[in-house]
């Protein structure tokens, strides 16, 4: 049962979404810009950035969301997601998404514990300024929505089908759809 | 260094704010509505939590910056707010205010660290379920902004005569106005 009272039945950040709207407002607006505004990495990289940094953070509703909006972007769909986000697919993907997976990993550790190495190997692998700092900041974002999600412990759906019926929501309308307005 | 190409003397999260506006936009539109948007939580107040956060991440710029505008705003002024960060001062506050740092605490650990327990001692010293929402908003955001300003090694300076001057800009014209908008 969620920590505060929300209304019935809304899964994970959207009853939030409903309880506090004009910060909601905002954190939906961010989604919008880091996850689907002009960026060197595509929507479903990023996706997929976001959904390996919720399971981490060991936060499923973000992980269903977000892995299943990469799925629907990526090649391979939902199987080569889950994979990656297991690290035993993660080989199947470009050295230089790789190298953005660790430093993302390196973010959600803590903003200090991402070294100049870090950042040169990305770079090495091909990554440009602008990769670098959309990958850092989707992760710190991750750590951030993680938390609201399951600090105040709101209900989260187990049921794959309806992260699927999410995500082609959130892919078609962008996140500020889920403010209903 | 930073780990990017930044503009040259721009501190913390400033030169982020130029080097990406868009997410810049959405991110300080955020910080308006958690920090000085309505709230039952003063600004003060608000402030002190993103600072105790930030302070707790190791993140010394959005500490300073944070209680610097804290410090503006609350009784006591920097004293007291300096205190309240060590720790050491932490009894002077409020027994609700004391109860809202430690449940920020439990979700800068982590969102599943947060038990039913901690939101009820919360309750139990006044806390409504707004407050309970803000603080948990407050402290989610801070493990965003903290990753985001220290993980792509922002300037950060050393001086507090700065952060006094930002702080003082921030609570005339809040967030926003970092964009140069």
């Amino acid at each position: 049962m969620p920590h505060i009272q929300l209304p019935n039945g809304v899964p994970g950040i959207a009853g939030l979404l409903l309880f506090r709207p004009d910060a909601g407002k905002a954190l939906m607006a961010l989604a919008d810009a880091i996850l689907r505004g002009p960026s060197p990495l595509s929507q479903g990289e990023r996706e997929l950035i976001a959904a390996y940094v919720s399971r981490r953070n060991g936060c499923f509703f973000c992980e269903s969301t977000h892995g299943a909006c990469a799925a629907q972007e990526l090649e391979g769909g939902s199987k080569a997601v889950t994979a990656s986000l297991d690290d035993a697919g993660v080989s199947s993907l470009s050295p230089k998404m790789q190298s953005l997976l660790r430093l993302a990993e390196k973010v959600r550790v803590g903003g200090k514990a991402v070294t100049s190495d870090d950042v040169a190997e990305a770079r090495a692998h091909g990554a440009d300024d602008v990769e670098i700092h959309d990958t850092a900041l989707i992760a710190a974002a991750f750590c951030m929505y993680n938390r609201y999600v399951d600090g105040l412990d709101t209900w989260t759906p187990d049921d794959p089908a309806g992260y699927s019926a999410i995500a082609e929501v959130l892919l078609d309308r962008g996140y500020q759809s889920l403010l209903g307005e």
